[in-house]
């Protein structure tokens, strides 16, 4: 937190340079990357303190791990691999490659490696925090967003499993959507698995390319998935995805498997099991939902919306998921010889607040500053006066804070949307009865300086 | 959000690599970061409620930049100029270097710039967020933490930094400390300026080695600091650092009108009027106070404790400030010909973590689930029956989510400090009455299930 000791220019410098002709910084933002407001911030609180909530109702462990990892660490988990070098952001320190993480889930299981003596078996953790993809932007496509997650670490129960999908609904409906708002779809890499086995696929290059075929069904639609698994694709920039081989009737069977409707690997028959006990409904098994990570070995799970979500011209989108996760048996053991099956799920949380504030019924209110009009700066202590008593009693409230005149000080007032003025100028003051300027209805009422705050209460 | 398709190596091949010799990632973490627990991440959670609350009270807007800039943008303000591609993370990008943020204030400043014509005017914004600084690490000093600043643009009104110091205080106080815990500094880069003009100082790089000399007095006190001033220094490393050049009579005057506690600059006399008005009188004058950043043009701040922090190993170390801060007049102007006066408080927030977490009074509670146990699996829905109540009441609460035996079980209960486990086994299904077992005193009840989160509220 120390700040070291500076390094602009110089001031006589600066002059200098502004006679031959000054540099000026972008004030752009490096694409991929946006300025949140207000409005955001507070659904984005909203949301959280909901998670934070359940997550103790549900018995889980706060935990944050750092942004950098060693490369080394999380880089086998890259969620790119068509681009390895790109898909995180990584710097050379010194002898060692340092990457920002790109989920919560890599980091989750270097930290089990590291503590795997101290931590209780099973781990029940969530996280919140900002995860980064170097990837290529594009529009509602950033490059860092903040992420949800909750793991089981350490049990094979598909308890854990249920508990998650449970658990995520749970927050979705404290935040004020209904169940006919969204749907938690789920599956299981077993039954890719076993389909994998009968139609003879050995290799797991192959395997891995139709898995990332299948994972684009909702995006692409059927007929481009077929492309994908079959000779391959050449998108609309004209770049050729490679195919995955299959012949034709393969990628019949393929297909007649994923549209199937009842669920046929045991994993999920038992997830579904527990569900009834918690009379849990809110469910649907889907074979077509497949999730990207390849790290996942049993049940996946994802959650989406039903409602339309539009872009900002008014266009509705694809949305896609808001969450999603699965079994990882195998991750830790990466790091050693250490046995600990796990399971977990996230929510983009970005994206859930975007969708949250296309909602209708949602309203998020954010509080505006009363303002106190300055008249004559020597009067300071008069408006601090008031100021104290309102923000005695938690009314947002400010002395204008800036320098210009009665009317710059109401088009301030104005411009930040606050709902009134205090105007308490030498009549005022001799008479000790501010005039309250309500900006919504331009009503002016003589009061008492004790009831301010009650009058003030009333507007908002 | 969306996951892209994953890249772990494909199983067969990690079954391969088993046989020949696997490779194995490290499990620590680069240096200068950290994995975070439970208690700090809550008294932070409390430290960030209270800024919120306060923040609404003073009328400040809520923002958020993004973790990263386009590096001319933020570039020219390094903290660290010694060493000037070392103190931030950087990162090509196509053809543009990007950096990950080393404070909030510049970004600030782009923010402004980029958004000039529609931002109220005076613009109070707050934000909280992650730093980074790429500095070499060492005890207690990291390479990434949280900060919080709040800024007033657009106003040489010096009620803004008043107000500034004023918040800043309300803050610490609502977490907890008191008036005898903490003092604002303040003082002002006129004072300084005015001192090298006395001292016939006239070059800027001078001026700035002079600045980073008693910016260490604190740190290295006066005695080293004067060779600083002098012909430079060699540290317990062997590094010689480069001296201002003074000759004694310079040093003789400046120690001495730096030790001064009357103030003399005319911008923090008005700022302790205005404190006068608002009843303030936490603060004190002290020239000593200098902060790092060369981009202050006017007062500046500084906030310290005043009690003992001590370190991992129990010794008590220097702390230094907990927050600080000043006006930067120019910094917006860099980005064009906008005038645009500045003034800015931050708080580190893990540092007041830290110290918060040292004081006897302060007591976080972290809240660890009942469990309730299984003694067969077969009867879950008796299980999930007791756990909904339970959570219907807001109780953390959990069926165990491993594997193992009764034994094991209470192990897993009181590893996690669970406040106590339920006991539902054949019998007392039977009777519809499960055991309550409050593991600090081991006492057993045989309670109603309707009666169950009553008692277990006695209990926590």
């Amino acid at each position: 937190m120390e700040l070291g000791v500076g390094g602009s220019s110089p001031p006589s410098c600066t002059k200098k340079m502004k006679k031959e002709k000054k540099f000026k910084p972008s004030k752009e933002l490096p694409l991929g990357f946006v300025d949140r407001q207000e409005k955001e911030l507070l659904t984005r609180d909203f949301i959280i303190s909901n998670i934070k909530e359940v997550m103790i109702k549900y018995g889980f462990q706060y935990l944050e791990t750092p942004s950098f990892e060693y490369t080394e660490s999380i880089g086998k988990y890259l969620p790119d691999k068509e681009r390895p070098d790109q898909g995180v952001f990584s710097f050379q320190d010194e002898k060692n490659w340092l990457s920002l993480r790109y989920d919560l889930t890599a980091p989750l299981a270097r930290y089990v490696a590291k503590n795997y003596l101290e931590i209780p078996k099973p781990f029940k953790r969530y996280q919140l925090g900002t995860v980064w993809r170097n990837e290529k932007p594009g529009p509602g496509r950033y490059r860092e967003f903040l992420q949800f997650d909750a793991d089981f670490v350490g049990t094979k129960n598909l308890q854990a499993d249920a508990e998650l999908c449970i658990l995520i609904s749970e927050i979705i409906e404290k935040c004020g959507l209904s169940k006919e708002d969204y749907i938690v779809k789920i599956s299981s890499r077993k039954f890719t698995e076993e389909l994998f086995k009968e139609l003879k696929i050995q290799s797991s290059e192959q395997s891995l390319i139709i898995l990332r075929a299948l994972d684009k069904v909702d995006r692409l639609g059927w007929e481009e998935v077929k492309k994908l698994l079959g000779k391959g694709r050449k998108d609309s920039s004209g770049d050729v995805a490679k195919g995955a081989d299959l012949d034709e009737k393969q990628i019949e069977i393929l297909e007649k498997k994923i549209k199937e409707v009842k669920p046929s690997s045991s994993d999920v028959l038992e997830i579904i099991k527990i569900f009834e006990a918690y009379k849990f409904t809110n469910y649907k098994y889907d074979p077509s939902v497949i999730r990207g990570l390849e790290y996942y070995t049993g049940p996946i799970f994802e959650v989406n919306l039903n409602f339309e979500v539009r872009n900002s011209k008014d266009k509705i989108i694809q949305f896609g998921s808001i969450g999603g996760g699965g079994r990882y048996d195998n991750l830790v053991n990466n790091f050693g010889n250490l046995e600990c099956p796990a399971t977990g799920i996230s929510i983009g949380i970005d994206r859930l607040v975007y969708a949250l504030m296309q909602k209708k019924e949602f309203n998020i209110k954010s509080n505006k500053p009363v303002v106190i009009c300055v008249f004559n700066k020597e009067d300071i202590k008069e408006y601090v006066n008031i100021l104290k008593k309102l923000r005695d009693e938690n009314i947002g409230s400010e002395v204008y804070p800036g320098e210009g005149n009665l009317k710059k000080q109401m088009q301030y007032a104005n411009k930040i949307g606050s709902p009134a003025v205090i105007l308490y100028g030498e009549d005022e003051i001799k008479l000790g009865k501010p005039i309250l300027r309500d900006l919504k209805s331009g009503k002016e009422t003589s009061i008492e300086i004790d009831n301010l705050s009650n009058e003030i209460k009333k507007i908002l």
